[in-house]
């Protein structure tokens, strides 16, 4: 028997409102516009072809995968402009990444050169072309490198066969890194290398992009259904969350030791002020441990308590690794299911 | 073509020393066999059927699994004896419960009477017997409930049709809460309510059990691969660690900013002393920060820092959420791969 009242549904289960999540695509996509700037989707953060074909439809230039594997995935739905902004290594990805290249339009960012040869290869080996950005260091201090390692790599990349140099990508684009971007624009530009894509991205940073008029797309992934982190530090409400976990209480012999049916096992271990969901019904309680399938939830401050048996929802932390963890989403309208997605992309670690 | 070497693997990959696995297999069997005990590994560590078949064979008496989901795939496989130690709520969750009852010996575990008679009708309903343990709160403060709470409990399930009471169940099972345990079996006793099983657990508790020689039975998951967590409370060593993730330095640009192609999404956010797992090539490193698929790294304390390209060993922070993050775990010894197994039980979350 189909499903089609999330009442019916087991717990936990993951129901994306889908008037919220069309209306975040359609803010995001119109932000860009208003910019005059691409908009690039990272399917991270919901791993399902179908959604991505919805931030298609509604203008976006392509997407932005975190690994190959998960391109693959896209590459065999029939999306044919696969940016991967990550440092590619290893024989067999670069090789993965080459066959890729067969199939669709890819671009990858590097910071070494070690990571430019090792791609370089690759294509070579498969006869492809593969484009690729010089990653700047970001505030965040992950992967990334100098304005003048930037300009070393772009000539390299610019010099070698089967390679093509497509920009310079910052992750996440704040309107602090401007002064290291427009000195790698200036050092491009005295060595009359051609910079066609300024690729910016965090959904924190997209409300900073007006600040940096050189990007020419943005990279967004967590603004499709948002989360408590974005809520956090103002960049979206709670209304406008379009995950949300359905878990159950299974155990509420004291209201100050309220259990869930729902751990990290489906709501992550990341935290916001020590909380790993905010819960809807009950916003004066505390979801403030989780093992791997037990959500601990301080009740003690709430008026009526739940009981056994009664389903609540959670606005996660971090909807991108909860999408991980799970097999479906569901699609609902109010009451209604209307679309039961397979997570094609989760898992996908390579 | 086949993989038979680690050195082909991708990255992250998890592998399991099997030599190590199986001392540690046989060293909790060999723990409960001196307690004149019954060993029942909980699969949740690994969720792989052939694995727990291995426990079986070694002397287990049966499995434990954290959900009904979990339990399906067990059932067939084979298991014919199967503990879930969950409080089962839901009409969906009972009539699948009842239905497993059909295919294997089912024990659930009940803190409450709600929960005791959403069972009770599913099995009714289907005609069939589920065994039941009252759960006796612990010092977690998790799921269970008190000792007088407790025997009223097992009266109402041995006065319901089709539900057996079998027992007490405690979780963890600390030398501590004996009293608590005393107290509940005296109550027992004093009814004429015979207590076929006292079933404690965790990998932690069960060097504990020589101080709870009411027990009759260890459930005991982590144990089998052993992890940090265990480590850092003195339960192993690292050489008694089973699991290590492989993954790869794709940038090393400072010493103290070098990043692996692992990150949340392959060793899971839990830390230990703040730190996401450790690295058996550089012990003196500082794997920090994660993001889904960035492992930090500061190498700054490190006599000579990897190069990008390189792969080291993670031992993680805590086996069983790995797992469930990885679509195959690899069995090997020291360089062969003599196992590709499927996580047959990932992402069971309901």
């Amino acid at each position: 028997m189909a499903i089609s009242l999330v009442s019916e549904l087991e717990t936990p289960s993951v129901l994306i409102d889908l008037d919220k999540m069309e209306d975040n695509i359609e803010s995001m996509q119109k932000h860009c516009d208003n910019l005059g700037i691409n908009f690039r989707p990272h399917i991270k953060t919901h791993k399902i072809p179908d959604i991505a074909r919805r931030q298609i439809e509604a203008g976006a230039v392509g997407i932005a995968c975190q690994k190959v594997s998960e391109a693959e995935v896209f590459a065999a739905a029939g999306f044919g402009d696969i940016q991967i902004p990550y440092n590619i290594v290893g024989r067999r990805k670069t090789r993965r990444l080459a066959k890729l290249a067969q199939q669709a339009a890819v671009t990858v960012t590097v910071d070494s050169k070690p990571v430019v040869d090792g791609i370089a290869e690759a294509a070579q080996e498969a006869d492809v072309t593969i484009s690729m950005m010089v990653e700047l260091v970001s505030l965040g201090e992950r992967t990334g490198t100098t304005p003048a390692s930037a300009l070393e790599l772009a000539q390299h990349i610019a010099a070698t066969d089967n390679l093509r140099f497509a920009g310079v990508m910052i992750y996440p684009s704040d309107a602090a890194v401007r002064p290291r971007l427009l000195e790698t624009l200036g050092l491009l530009a005295d060595a009359g290398i051609a910079v066609e894509t300024i690729s910016g991205g965090g959904s924190g940073a997209s409300s900073d992009a007006h600040l940096l008029p050189e990007l020419t797309e943005l990279r967004v992934g967590t603004s499709i259904f948002w989360d408590w982190t974005c809520v956090a530090v103002n960049r979206a409400s709670f209304d406008n969350c379009a995950m949300q976990i359905i878990a159950t209480v299974v155990s509420a012999n004291e209201p100050d030791r309220v259990i869930l049916d729902s751990g990290s096992k489906a709501i992550n271990s990341e935290t916001i002020n020590g909380q790993f969901g905010y819960i809807v019904e009950y916003p004066d309680a505390r979801l403030h441990k989780v093992n791997e399938e037990h959500g601990y939830v301080d009740c003690s401050a709430c008026p009526s308590p739940p009981v056994v048996g009664e389903m609540v929802h959670i606005i996660p932390v971090h909807t991108c690794v909860v999408t991980n963890l799970h097999n479906q989403l569901y699609g609902v309208r109010g009451e209604n299911i209307e679309e039961v997605w397979d997570v094609a992309a989760r898992g996908m670690v390579w």
